[in-house]
């Protein structure tokens, strides 16, 4: 069965691939035809499913991160993951299903540090070729004023 | 024996209820008979028991949250509980006592977050019909400012 | 091996002695020739291996923990560590390699809290007639700006 410790080591290299800026990795950790969303609470009670982000493959996450690095529209910065103990909803040999909270910081080129986003992740995993993979990763933000700021990956 | 991990789900749980705004649940993870209370370290060093809130049963943590749903007297808001993995100060088969650090962000309706409450519970749990339970948690909050501010359970 | 468990079980331990004001013994947790070190991202990239604090022997960490109770240079202050779940890079029955991100919040007597430092620590455990030590742990803040403010050890 996905157990509990796996999904917590297959988090903390998910996020030390983004905080570590070797966003290249990111897409990696996603299953080929994947779903990837940020969005927030208030959407989500709502049932809009649109969100801030939205991709519907792994291809689309790579061109994210091709994108990001080229773009000049933001300022340098970083990002500092804090992640929770999943909470697993459901789980078997194959697939499992887990929330787990999050608290990111932002690291301005200035050296600013500020509590950027917290919320959950609403995950999928699934069992690719031994490996764990995220099926759908919906990363839901508490708070309804992150949207323009985000540059990097939740 | 009680172990890490359980424990780890069991504080996964617990958050969530709280910041999914399950608020009805969160009595269900204390003991019938449970002590409960927030306070800050400050106090505890001068052994002053009273806290911030206190609680002495499930009944009053059920009466506490039937309150809030009909309080109007708190703007809308949500917290986000990010929680350590518990230092494990003694366990066997049917308890085991705990320290566990937390940090709690604040969002409030407009989207405004911020760290609101950093600290540590200091716990007792124990089996009950092969469930665990908080028989005790107290919430030992590290500043002595949060006093005025605590809508929702820690 | 040593495991992932083993590991948050030490990290928990450890954060719990420098938040509970028992930083006597935090140098416990480190071999007699340590390496310790507390510097930032832009450093290490440029591998300036200087830091903002540095230390090759358990003696040191002692040194400055006594320095630390007798000096008068800082206002009162106490930090709160919240650690992730460490990204083991390497480990086998004797030694392992892990990194651990970590947020710390800093809460002055005034009562007011802020997030003070994020990072990670690269770290290098040994066992050590049976028990985990760490040979080396650099802790590698995100910020470039903390180093004047820096009391207590991350």
């Amino acid at each position: 069965m996905i157990d509990l410790l796996a999904l917590c080591a297959f988090n903390a290299a998910y996020a030390h691939a983004i905080d570590s800026d070797a966003l290249e990795r990111w897409p990696a950790f996603f299953t080929e035809d994947c779903h990837y969303r940020i969005t927030h609470a208030e959407n989500e009670r709502e049932g809009l499913p649109a969100g801030i982000v939205y991709a519907d493959s792994r291809a689309m996450l790579e061109d994210r991160i091709a994108a990001l690095r080229v773009a000049n529209i933001y300022e340098r910065q970083s990002y500092r993951h804090l992640l929770g103990i999943p909470l697993v909803e459901r789980a078997d040999a194959e697939s499992a299903e887990a929330s787990t909270p999050f608290m990111v910081a932002r690291i301005m080129a200035s050296g600013q540090t500020e509590l950027f986003a917290t919320g959950v992740y609403r995950d999928r995993f699934v069992r690719h070729d031994g490996e764990l993979r995220l099926a759908s990763r919906v990363a839901v933000c508490d708070s309804t004023s992150t949207d323009t700021l985000l540059a990097l990956p939740l």
